[in-house]
């Protein structure tokens, strides 16, 4: 039991720059790469995408994958987020270059979102 | 008109690597410092705080300000955040050392929001 609650996450907060770089899984505990950055809302200060790192060999080669905020679980015990996406999922999705920064235009939000199947939220 | 439309913000998304070192200014115009980081709510993705870099020079001996998000606006002809403040408001609120990761627990909360003048909001 002590050692339960040692474990129990006792932070709802996380400095973004330690978001960078936490890894991501799949439910079959698979490691599907690592959070690059968050895309912020600068008006409302809602995360709206996590950038998935992707791909390539240590890091290199890998493209940047963003997927809405809302798809990804903290798991405490793994210490990363959970997405339900297998990698083939991951491969066909929308991505861009790790040095582009593309715009998201309501056009390419409503690409990637209905890429997993979302609908995209008006604002 | 043309440079009005072209210095129109069209990104509402900013990249949280970004925000991290966007400058923050009062409404007098002064350079309070500059955003360190985010905190960011690992389960609603909301952000929390922007921590403010202030203090000492250039950069040398600042402490760090954890100001609730919503206190600050975004501003698009100065590129960066504008929130209400004196340097002397800020001067007496809630800090810790740059190296320090403090608790959020809700009395640290509490102490912050309250030192704003704001209820702390309760989940």
């Amino acid at each position: 039991m002590a050692d339960t609650l040692e474990r129990t996450e006792t932070h709802r907060l996380i400095a973004s720059d330690k978001v960078e770089g936490t890894a991501v899984y799949n439910p079959q505990d698979e490691k599907l790469g690592s959070i690059a950055n968050v895309m912020i809302d600068k008006y409302s200060g809602k995360a709206d995408y996590a950038v998935l790192q992707f791909g390539g060999l240590f890091g290199l080669g890998s493209d940047h994958y963003p997927i809405p905020w809302d798809m990804l679980t903290y798991d405490t015990d793994k210490g990363g987020y959970v997405v339900n996406l297998t990698k083939e999922q991951v491969e066909g999705a929308p991505r861009h270059a790790r040095d582009d920064s593309p715009e998201y235009t309501d056009e390419y939000g409503r690409t990637i979102y209905g890429y997993y199947g979302l609908s995209y939220p008006m604002l």
